[in-house]
């Protein structure tokens, strides 16, 4: 087969600055995807987007060319209108479990393909699988029946979806090009216009727990991505969310399954409720069903009785006992006052420690490691109390978890300002 | 074995504008050539490197590691002084082939390790292959007795030196990170350190047939090389050369020959003799033997003599006839007037795509391909007259190769001022 262009004519012209066209990007993606372009070339051509940046519209077709190397899925038989939801990562990022339930029962499909977490920041699957026998593997016709007959589906991306992007991400975590929003944006949205949904709310955390360390990094990476999803036809707004503090008391998996629970059952910590309720929001409006209100149903318990189907239709037991960790170990305050500070990535780095996330992907997670806070910033403190309590089933993961949140917390004298989770949205405009 | 440092780091440092330490060079050329930094991450570095730069101690140091990849040659043992020169590449350039033998005829030894022809430049062994029964390769101690003996040797380099240039090399070719000034300065002169010389003349060329095609990047890679040699104790000097049109009157291989022997019988085009001239006194006064004029030499025939010497020495045999061309075909002027332009890019690809040159490492060429001009910028014209002349074995390559002349002159009416070879010359302050 002769080939369209030459990697290096390819790379040097993304290495000079200019604009790469539309067919030197498809026949990139492709010829990567086919082995033809070698991973050296490609990480080549990463560094100079990573540096030199892609325009609105080379990132677009970026895009295009990634969803265009595998296969597209398509919700349009359903009754149901559909509605996605995707999280750049936090720490005690739960979300999705309360969220997917609440927007099915406010009568909005929702196909919520999700990953496993690395690193600091979990996964969703990672959460529901301490269920007692609950599975995230799922067909595409077990998927598509489940939407139908609950509306809400939480399971593993097939590998169909997108293989460039998988090949890419692969590539760039090991290259040092994983930082760089034109990839981000696109290896995201690639995935998520793949999957099909009419309506995408994008959860863009900033902050020291968030990959986004910045707001104004984080900004940009919004706009990318709804810029992306608009050209795709895809209807995308995108919330910019706080992750400088842990989202809720819990950080792990087991621990993080029962807090869902509670926020299901009309209780949970305001700023998981807060933040559910505003998703859940975005998503019914973006599926052009804002005349329901979240809050209304969520304290109906209709949310409740989607979750327990959902869980069951994917063999699991949502009312078996979650596993408990074989050891605890209690941090207390040294002193009285306010909690003024709580930093997001030393919880996260904390419970990854402890054994609930992973260093390398394939490797296992404890289902009962975590983190399980008493506090939040604001909250008044009693020196000797509980501030946090670390969960582990391997003991001597103690130490540097308790390392990790050192530097992790103040306690002072005046309570901070308590701000909103959600600090600004971005449209389409 | 436990690695110092994680290549992801140390890809992300110079991603994000930081100077790498030394330790961190040394372990990436290290870790590189020993196949644990893998080929996707060199090139991503590189690219990293070619786009935020290096500076002088990181250019010392990447060259310092290299160098210390593999073997350094030493001729301490030698009665002579040694001198080395290098020449970034052009079109016509065949001046090491006078140059070696003169140099030595005026005392100062000339180790010439020299490489293969790439694209449109030639390359010094495949020129001197043409003739009859020669050699290109020796044992280190054929060399040495050669050098002691004859005082001039030209052979190719070992595999043993800078094996991390190597593989860099082969890598940044397919990559699109050839054009770091960083890498090429490291590149030549890791391998020119490791040969041993005492001093080296760099010939760093710029114009449309040279690497460098603005004198203000010439610039930048002559200063660079040279303060690479100072730090490494090489007594070194760079000139700026003219390479907008061909040296001489030949470009090929054999012709390239034949005319390099005119020049050390007396003869030759007078750039060849100013450019072969001009290097001896520089390599000579690095050398510290200032006091013999190679002008002198070159016309007292001694040259000659040494340069039969040393293509015996090679088993080749100075006085066979050179092989002919099976087929020539000549372009001729279609008016009168001055030659005002003969371009070297264009006169070069004509004569790779002759079959002078190759198009990938380890193809053969022909030894009898080539362009022979019949007039060089400034030269008066008649109409009808032969301006080049075309020489291949295969004559379905005329067709490309007229194509690549097609531009590349221009006859007018006013003859073009006429200016000296040398551009500059730069040195260590």
């Amino acid at each position: 087969m002769t080939e369209a262009f030459d990697a290096v004519e390819v790379i040097s012209a993304k290495r000079d600055r200019q604009e790469l066209s539309d067919e030197q990007i498809d026949w990139v993606v492709d010829a990567y995807t086919r082995g033809v372009v070698a991973d050296e070339q490609m990480s080549a051509l990463a560094m100079a987007i990573l540096l030199n940046g892609m325009d609105r519209r080379e990132i677009s077709r970026w895009t295009s060319a990634m969803i265009a190397s595998g296969e597209r899925m398509d919700f349009s038989s359903l009754s149901w209108p559909t509605a996605d939801k995707h999280s750049t990562g936090g720490v005690g990022d739960k979300i999705t479990l309360p969220l997917a339930p609440l927007v099915a029962a406010c009568g909005v499909a929702v196909p919520q393909l999700s990953g496993r977490g690395l690193g600091h920041t979990g996964g969703t699957l990672d959460k529901l699988e301490s269920i007692p026998g609950w599975r995230a593997n799922l067909s595409n016709s077990e998927m598509l029946a489940q939407l139908e007959g609950i509306g809400a589906v939480i399971c593993a991306a097939g590998a169909g979806l997108a293989p460039a992007d998988k090949k890419l991400y692969a590539l760039r975590d090991v290259t040092g090009t994983v930082e760089a929003i034109p990839l981000i944006a696109s290896s995201i949205m690639s995935k998520k216009i793949a999957e099909g949904t009419g309506s995408l709310v994008l959860d863009v955390k900033v902050g020291s727990g968030a990959f986004m360390k910045s707001e104004e990094q984080g900004r940009e990476l919004a706009r990318t991505m709804v810029e992306l999803g608009s050209d795709a036809g895809v209807n995308t707004v995108a919330l910019l969310t706080d992750m400088s503090t842990p989202l809720g008391l819990t950080a792990g998996n087991a621990c993080e399954v029962a807090e869902s629970v509670e926020v299901l059952a009309g209780g949970g910590p305001s700023d998981v409720v807060e933040l559910t309720v505003a998703l859940a929001r975005e998503m019914l409006t973006a599926a052009g069903r804002d005349d329901t209100d979240p809050a209304d149903v969520l304290a109906s318990g209709r949310a409740m009785d989607v979750w327990k189907a959902m869980i069951r239709a994917q063999d699991g037991d949502p009312d078996a006992p979650l596993p408990v960790a074989k050891h605890t170990h209690d941090i207390t305050a040294d002193a009285d006052g306010v909690l003024t500070r709580l930093d997001a990535l030393s919880v996260g780095v904390a419970a990854w420690r402890l054994g609930a996330g992973r260093s390398r992907p394939g490797e296992t997670v404890q289902a009962a490691a975590g983190v399980v806070m008493h506090a939040r910033p604001g909250d008044s403190i009693t020196a000797g109390q509980p501030l946090l309590t670390l969960h582990t089933d391997t003991p001597e993961r103690f130490e540097r978890a308790i390392e990790a949140l050192q530097d992790g917390y103040d306690i002072g004298a005046d309570a901070p300002s308590r701000d909103s989770v959600v600090i600004d949205s971005i449209r389409n405009t």
